[in-house]
Order: C-alpha cells, then structure tokens, then sequence
C-alpha cells in the first residue's frame, strides 16, 4: 500500500511511520517541521519505503503531488497546542482547518479511498455526560483549538457524503509515550529537573483527565482502517480510566525520586478553555476488537523515563 | 445602538437592516452583491441612519473598519447555496466559515459586546431526533454548507470563551416570504410560468420540510438580543410544523390557478446531502417568549404572491 502520512516528524506521526515502513509499505511523510523534529524521521529515512517532503499544508499544491497514488492519508498535521489558542486566534483556524480542506482536495483529486484524522475529545467542550460517548450532545466549543478540529471533522465528513471518500476520525485524549514533546508531564519533568524541591501545578490540581499510550493510539487507527463499517467513522480513543492531575504529579515525581513542595495556581482549569474533566467512552472502538495495553500509570512512567534518556 | 448588518443587501439581511433603521438605530450593511440586490437595500439608503460598504468580507479588513464603536454584529453573509456544494467544493469553507473567522476578529478587536449569527438547520444532518433540539446527538454532517456553518458555529462559540463577546447563533429552517431569492418555491414557480402544464420535483415528494416567515425570523433573532441569557445562546428557528414538498406544491398551484402534470425524480432525496426530514424543536427561542406568527401555508401563499408581483 502508499499512505501518506501528514505531521510525519511529530510525535504521533513519526511513530506511525516506522510502523508503517515495519510494515513494508511505501510512505510518503510530509512535515514543515515548525514542530516536527529531525530525530524523529532520522530511523525512517534510512528506510527504502520512506520518502521525506518538507512543506507547508497550508499550499494546496503539497499534499497534492504527495497524494498522486495514495491508498490512504492520514492526516496528523496540526497546531496541537491547546493552551494558548487566544494569543494568535487565526492559527487554528489556518493550520487545522484550512489545511485539512486542503488534504482532502488532495484525497478527493487523486481518487485516495481513506482518509484518517486526529481529532482530539477537546471537540466535545465540557461535555454534560462523562464517560463522553461519540454522540454526545451537541456541544459548546470552549477553545480555539477544539472549534478548529470539529470544524476540519464536519468537512471531512461532507467529502465523504459527496466524494466517496471513507472517512476515520479519531477523536484522541492527551497522548503519552516514547517521542512525547508538550504537554503537562514535559512541563513538570522541566520544573522539577530546575528545582526539584519545588512543582507549581495549573489549576487545584484536582482537574480530571484521560490520556493514551501512543502505541495503543497507533494500533487502534490501523484497527479501524481494517475493520470499521461504512463510509463515516467516528472513534474515541483513550484509556479506559482517568486519573487526576495530582495522582500523575505523584507518579512522576517517585519515578525522578523528588519530593517537592506544591503550589497551585487554584481553581478548576488550569488556562481559559481548559477542561476540568475529560473521559471518553470508546466502546465503539474496543467493539472494532481494540483495546488499549497500558494503564495511565505506566505511560506516564514509560514518558517520564523517555524524557529523562533524551534530556527532555 | 450601532449594529452591523453583514449580508445587508440579501433576503434577511435586508429584511433585518429595514427593521433597525425603523427602529432608529444606526446601521452599517456590508454587501459584496455576489447574491445581494440592488433592489432590497434602496428604501435603506434613502434613511439616514443607513451606511452601505460595499466589498468582499475575505478581505479582512472590511469588517474590521466596519465595526469601529459597533454595539452588535449581525453577520448574515453567507453562500447560501447547500444544493450545488460538490460542484465548488471549497466555497462553503471560504465564503461562510474563513468569513467568519473575518467577521469575529473585527468584533474582538472593536470590542463589539454581541455577534448574532445565521447558521442553519444543516448543522444536524440527517438527525436522529425529530423535533430536533439544540442539544441533539453530535451529527455527521452531509453537505459542505452544513459543515461550514458548524464549522463556523465553533469558532463563535470559543470567541465567546475566549473573548468574552456574547454569541447568539440561530439554526435556521429555510426562509420564506418577502425578497425571497431562492429555494424550491421560486424553482417551481419559475417552472410553472415557463410551462403551467407540467412540474418537476426532485425526490420523491415526500421529503418533509420546516420553513419559517422571514418576518418571524427577524422578530427572534431581536427578541434573542434583547432576553437570552449566558454568554453563548444556540436557537432553533423554525415554524411548529412541517410539511411535505408535495403539500407545498399543492399551495403553490392553487395560488397560481394552475393544475400541472407532476414528474419526480424519485428517491427519498432531491439531491445529495438533502435531508429528508427537517423539522427543528424550538422550545428553548419560545422560551424566551417568541412565537410564530404565520403558518407555512401561509408563508408559501404570501411568497408565491411576491414573486408574482416582482417578476421573479
């Protein structure tokens, strides 16, 4: 098979493409490497089955030309940061929506059967029922980030109805794993690795959250590009447990053995738009026969050793 | 009050620009007549409250001056097409949610304290739940118009999150009444004037449809500014009754005097992404003591009627 891989030097991307290239197919990656890393995709490019473009989505001419025979894409491309949505309100917007306009035109003119997204649970807002079902009701977007994934999910859902194109969208909680580049464990692991006798925590700490090992992540998308019914598939992907702030502030610090003093900056969300507890239900994906293989505990664990070979 | 009326010169926007200046108020109406008329905006222009731009809202900008000291946004401007979507697959992504986008920021950087949009009963798909509410299942959207206006309808919602503008957003069933350009009703009655002998209908006949008076529309989305609570509102505006498209070809002939032979395209469909089934739960618009004031049958008699006399 060709896949395209877009966000191919990101965190999720470039797991997905060793495997893909284990797997004997023929890659085709593209990142413009604002995030992406070069380290990444150094053990892929050595690989006969990989082929590397460097570019930015937002031309419509890249995924264009890399698309010309594909049998699938997956799109993982994105501005995944979260947090500071409201500082540069356009760029999700232009990065996450627009780009994935442009994929699809890619798809749509080259005939590819597959299209696969990383959406995110953000997409669900504060959602009134926890664990979060994929028909859970219509929410209120409450950051930048998760109205720019919800709008890319609606676009890619009318390109299927319209153009024959099957669609996966996964709707993903945080991700943890070997190639983990932002996100809380990296901020605390950097704190603690300047002042290990001190933590300063977003929020009261008691905020509740979901995460995935990437590796549980990866195995699911390929699940569902083998056996998902229909022409629109909507996943969840997560654990099958949350833990709070505070349990993974506890696993981290016994894995780096400090015992700093906390502080906290209070309230229930750590930033505007944060979301004090997110839990998805994915039984429809463990329904496909998934399930995920890692608890919360060890992929933090597994992260946090991560980070401490490769000097986060 | 200052209010800016997007869309100014179209079926709404002119309907809601004439109300305002009736109203006393000063309005800015922005129009790039790509569907707007000349004709609808005449009696506004002749009022001094009334200031008329002229330009493409794709161009920053436009908006931006536009909203200088504006106390509310109305922006109705949109490719109002569902129809023909597949045929310029990007145009719903450009002209309703990129324009948006546009819109939004000006509100954010003028201060603007209210952004009243014009979404639609698209955004649902084909529901699962009819009456429709608001808080209905998370759908799969069927048609790039749908998908734009959701699209669009995120990004609101997290403008108003992270901003802190109150979004007010309205999911329409089609419009009827006077200044109606078009929809099935003008395709039928301009059949009807070339040939009163013979119609064609798309699908079978059977779809079941909402509409509401254009007039009733206005007086919502005023009785919204004025009373809805909260920092985001999402209204259902539709009639508290549905029809059949055959029900309304029967109105339209007995208003024409004409009895045609009818011939249907067939399919429970009239195209694809048409929903055959809309019919929206407007409880939470009446709770704010809104209420219909005409019947479909009524709205249909009265737009045949204006048709009539303006030659459409």
């Amino acid at each position: 098979m060709k896949y395209v891989v877009t966000g191919c030097a990101g965190f999720v991307g470039s797991t997905l493409v060793d495997r893909l290239v284990a797997d004997g197919h023929h890659v085709v990656g593209l990142d413009d490497f604002s995030t992406g890393r070069e380290a990444f995709v150094r053990q892929a490019c050595e690989a006969p089955g990989f082929e590397l473009v460097r570019g930015d989505l937002r031309d419509p001419g890249l995924a264009l030309d890399a698309a010309l025979g594909a049998d699938a894409i997956f799109h993982l491309a994105a501005n995944a940061d979260v947090r500071h949505g409201t500082e540069h309100p356009t760029r999700d917007l232009e990065q996450n929506t627009i780009v994935t306009v442009n994929v699809l035109e890619a798809a749509r003119r080259n005939g590819v059967r597959d299209f696969l997204f990383s959406s995110t649970g953000s997409v669900y807002g504060e959602a009134p029922v926890v664990p979060t079902p994929e028909d859970a009701p219509m929410p209120v977007q409450t950051s930048l980030y998760g109205a720019s994934k919800v709008a890319a999910e609606g676009f890619i859902q009318a390109y299927a109805e319209g153009f024959g194109i099957r669609a996966l969208i996964f709707r993903f909680v945080s991700l943890l794993g070997e190639r983990y580049t932002h996100g809380h464990v990296i901020d605390f692991v950097r704190q603690l690795r300047e002042h290990p006798d001190r933590l300063h925590v977003l929020g009261n700490g008691r905020q509740r959250k979901s995460y995935l090992y990437v590796g549980d992540c990866i195995e699911a998308m390929l699940t569902a590009l083998r056996a998902a019914p229909g022409k629109v598939g909507v996943y969840n992907l997560g654990a099958g447990e949350y833990c709070q702030v505070i349990d993974s502030v506890g696993w981290i610090c016994e894995t780096l053995r400090v015992t700093p003093t906390l502080t906290f900056s209070g309230g229930d969300r750590g930033w505007i738009g944060d979301n004090p507890f997110i839990f998805l239900d994915c039984a429809r994906m463990r329904g496909l026969g998934w399930e995920p293989t890692m608890t919360i505990r060890e992929a933090v664990v597994r992260t946090v050793g991560w980070l401490q070979e490769h000097d986060a």
